[in-house]
């Protein structure tokens, strides 16, 4: 990216988590100060870093750590299944905190982490695009919804901007045969969030975040006009995933849904 | 409705408000008893009433009103927009409360009460069908979408069946020159319900409530199966509008956007 | 119809079956001779009819049945669910045999007789229209496709001219809950049947035989260009049937697919 | 209509053509003042009529009829196929003039008549909607292609209202056999008008002006927001047109194509 | 493809055909066993080969020779036109005994070779999917067509997978340019083959049997999900093809219809 | 291209133009004879070339012009926004000679330089394919859906054959940020062209004239029959751009809509 185009402050919410710690250093060169946040221990600010702990559902806490932020990557929340509680706290009213924030400091661009489980009951053998309604595969994939809908009305009422990243799994590599439709690189994952903040105009897409892996569930053509062309293929993990990992049986939630073993997750409760 | 399907016990949330109030006698066939609900008072119950008061925010409390019925009618919670307190409290706390419940107690079969506002920055020269993704206008459309999302999972999940009724307007009449595309009749809500709780196999689908109008936004032809055939139409009340409401210029938010008004709101502060 | 448009000869095969009874008389007014066929007895001809009895798996019969007809109604066949032997020698073999009769003598329009169960293993909570892949419920759905392959292929490679209609329930009322969605009555069928004998051109259009029942699973608006607008619906049988016939519950093929109990059958051995 | 919106005035240009002296009279209630202009003798004009004759490749002849105006009905221009010379000067020409005066003055709403020749090359066994890209049949449609795209700039840059009705067969009643499927009666055309006028919003909609035929070739359903709602029906002229017209072989341009026996005819030359 | 997942014993039926023969010796990797099936002479057995005699219409030989196996590769019965004798006895009944001996011998997973000729009468400016009717061009299409039908009710009604594959033209090379489009290698057929044996859950998709060649009929995105990314492209061998082909006009079957002069044929008589 | 399909005489008009230049002799294989034509100069003729000065208006010379061509690649005629009379004479006037001097010439095949201005006000975060509607940003967009609409009914009617190429911006290289997604290589242009003159059977497809650019508007998978494969990308250019042009903010019409600023001129006057 262009220096002219570098940010002055990019904050990354989430950051002691697994995305938020391969990401940390992987974005630095988008802004010239990285603010990293967590409820967990982030260790020692880098040079360019400048850390602020929050708890998400604390609004003034919130309001405070958007302020003065140019762009944010929202890695924070909980990010598999949890208690309703715990969701609710941190993806729902989370969320809205950080909307109301970002409406307040000047609409800072957003990346939001939603997921696959947003659209998790969708099975395996079907490929969807950006506009199906969604099917989330338990509270968690529910709160990510909730998630998209306070990006979209914030978009469509006050024209703040979010990229809404339906996040397959990313990791170092695959780790199940499952992750070889969902498995998105860092690399990929990076140069996504370099476009988000390269096109002039945003608005709100939703995008399925996952590399060129030979098996597809998620079609990203309608969002061709963003220019993003991941470039890794999870087919080089086949071999090493067929040696170490069993395959399940043609009728197990892990090779009918998209959303994998959380569509038989029941509620859990505290 | 055949009385060997009458129900024996069907519950209505949020029963002193309009609709619960417009439907309250309307919906007396179609159970032995009829459990009322709501915060506000619901005054003195007819013979085959029961009346339990309920905050919908306390979970033990909707668990104990939801126990023992076959069938609920969720018209509870909020209705039009509010801070996002109240809108939190109401429609996603208590909604979860409300499908928790009804896993605990049998899956009754519940007609969920969503809106229109969940599709509001639809434009009003676009006519759309039940598979779009959704567009909320606000926090309480947002709540609405969060509800429905509720249903689509423990639908999916726990075979917890639900008719998501997408709620034009419903008034004893329209009341404005928009409400002429999403007016619903009480008489065409009691047969959709009607439908809802005769039918075998109901599984989750999202229905627009409208009644016949002239003037069409949606488009019922996936949910065509339901055999719900609305007979009123708002077209008899369109002299009466004219004669005593002034038009809208052509890009007022009530004649661009299905959601109307709602649309231009801003997000309400404590 | 217009007298002038009157065709000289109609055959109607398989006269002796259901449908063939029902409508025998109610299409006399189409032709000057009709001529029925079946390999059940037909009773006497009345003054304007000629009775050929015919094993349609036998290739002579079948081109001498069809040698000066301008016009077919083929009701011929087996129409429920049989073994494999049967259904071959009927439908398949004997479709073959129709087909070339017709390419030999003069391209006779064809009314052919295909089946919701060519459609079968569609849900009863899709509305689909003539364009779907087809699902079969059976050996009898296969054979039906079957059919609508001969028509197909015909029309293109020859130019014959085939009504594939998809019968749903034709009998002179609905006999189950099913078939509320499914029925048409005789009166539909035989305004279709004119239609189709009617218009200048039909090629080989792909239509739902249902009449216009409240509820709804298949959409015929891609043929609407034909002009047929049945005007019968089942909801008068409605209470007739609820006091009659036990609901099934919720899982039960005869509720869950559009082919209902067919689905379940295994296959007919000998 | 409601008195507070009738227009001050309203102008129809070709009111000297078929449908213009059939509209004139029944479309005197849209407006104070009723301006109708042709090239042609338009007889005296009424008391609540005025009279400007105007040939519309007349640049400034054109800007001064349009001034002054709140409404327009443009029927003016060559509504068959021409010579390239007619054609150009009076649908191209003409069309240019119409809009720029427009632009000039207020941005008058108007009723664009276009024509099933705009999309005349598709078959009578096709069903088609409003966004289909367009098929003309000759010279003349061509020229009313280009008369909707003129709407669609003028509406996209300029904010200019236009509705883009392509007209069917508008009689008194259907003269042919293929008009049963495009014959637009006038009073559905008026009621059309009428709605047109009314709505506060209308932008730049393509509606098919056909009346509640039961024949069908074109699905409004994408401007059912509109509420327009044809009345009646080409199918009790049926039998009078039986009876009278001989029907065509089924590989005649009139019974294949949309557009009929335009799409059989060559290029008119001087 | 692991070890681990090695097949027992795979059937390749009509393997002395010229698919079989091709790929009889590509496919050993894939199981212990290859059982080789043909009426014709198959040469002598390699070591991990045993050969089968078998006629496909002879229910129990086919009982007889899918007893034991784990999949099946249905190369056998007729590939190209041929008489309806021919046809009905090797691609229909033969089919419906494969089918039938799977049904009682555990659902092998199947590989049934489907043809382009299914949909032969699409035209080549057309690019379709695996959801379009089929319009077969002749009485082999025809039982292509039954085929596929068989796939799909044997897998509604009783799980049996199959990956029903359209083939194109597979041969070591294009022969004519028409195979420009429809030509797959066999490399390609291959690691087709491989994937289908692969997925822990395959059901059963349709699948155009093609390589990543320039020009285009078929689009495979809707089983992008199956990982299936042809590898050769027919444009390697078009200089070849331009210096021995002359080209056809543009209205010979050959270039107008994707099963090419398929469409021309008449039906083959004894 | 096989030297057996070279054709004898090509037309390129508007050759003295920036396209006209840059292909003349990228050209010069595909006949024994260039024939150029413009109103401006085009310098000395080579060997192979010949050169006829034209202005396209006039009929005659168009007509003289054509005769004894192979094929025509249309470049002629303004090819940006100018005043309604110079649109009218050059890309009216002038399509309307063309198509009647090819109609009376042997119909030699064309390719017809439509232009992303004939879909100018869609958006650029929308990707379109070649089956939407029109919406011209301008006099001149409008001017190319005529010229495209006159190709479709000269198919229709005489079967002349038209490639129509919605170019996006071929030139050297992208010049601004939008043309990272609307350029064309001149090298793939040129391999379009190929491709254009090399199938036997063309038809009138309408292409977007677009190189394998990384952020992508437009959707040629319904002519990828057509087998041309862009090589270039204009994303080497990117750091290029980003270095010289400023960005436009989000609401520029440069980024918004897909004609960029087109879709924000005015109408030219004189």
């Amino acid at each position: 990216m262009h220096p002219t185009s570098k940010m002055n402050r990019l904050l990354i919410t989430g950051a002691a988590g697994g995305l938020g710690h391969a990401l940390r250093s992987r974005l630095s060169h988008l802004a010239h100060t990285i603010r990293l946040s967590d409820v967990a221990d982030l260790g020692d600010a880098a040079p360019h870093e400048e850390i602020v702990p929050c708890d998400l559902a604390d609004k003034a806490a919130v309001d405070a750590l958007v302020e003065g932020c140019d762009g944010i990557v929202h890695f924070g929340g909980k990010s598999i299944e949890g208690t309703w509680e715990v969701i609710r706290d941190s993806n729902i009213e989370g969320v809205y905190n950080l909307y109301e924030a970002a409406r307040k400091h000047g609409h800072p661009r957003i990346v939001f982490a939603s997921s696959n489980h947003a659209v998790g009951f969708y099975r395996q053998d079907q490929v969807i695009d950006n506009t199906v309604y969604p099917q989330p595969d338990g509270l968690y994939g529910v709160s990510k919804v909730f998630g998209e809908m306070m990006a979209s009305a914030y978009w469509n009422k006050f024209g703040q901007e979010t990229a809404v990243v339906r996040i397959g799994s990313s990791f170092d590599e695959p780790k199940t045969h499952r992750m070889l439709s969902s498995w998105m690189s860092y690399g990929d994952f990076v140069s996504l969030i370099e476009r988000v903040f390269d096109v002039p105009r945003l608005g709100c897409p939703v995008i399925y975040g996952v590399s060129d892996n030979d098996t597809v569930w998620w079609d990203n053509t309608k969002v061709a006009w963003l220019g993003w062309r991941p470039q890794d293929n999870s087919e080089t993990f086949r071999a090493k995933l067929d040696a170490s990992e069993a395959k399940f049986p043609g009728d197990a939630p892990d090779v009918v849904y998209q959303g994998g073993s959380f569509t038989a997750d029941g509620i859990h409760e505290k």
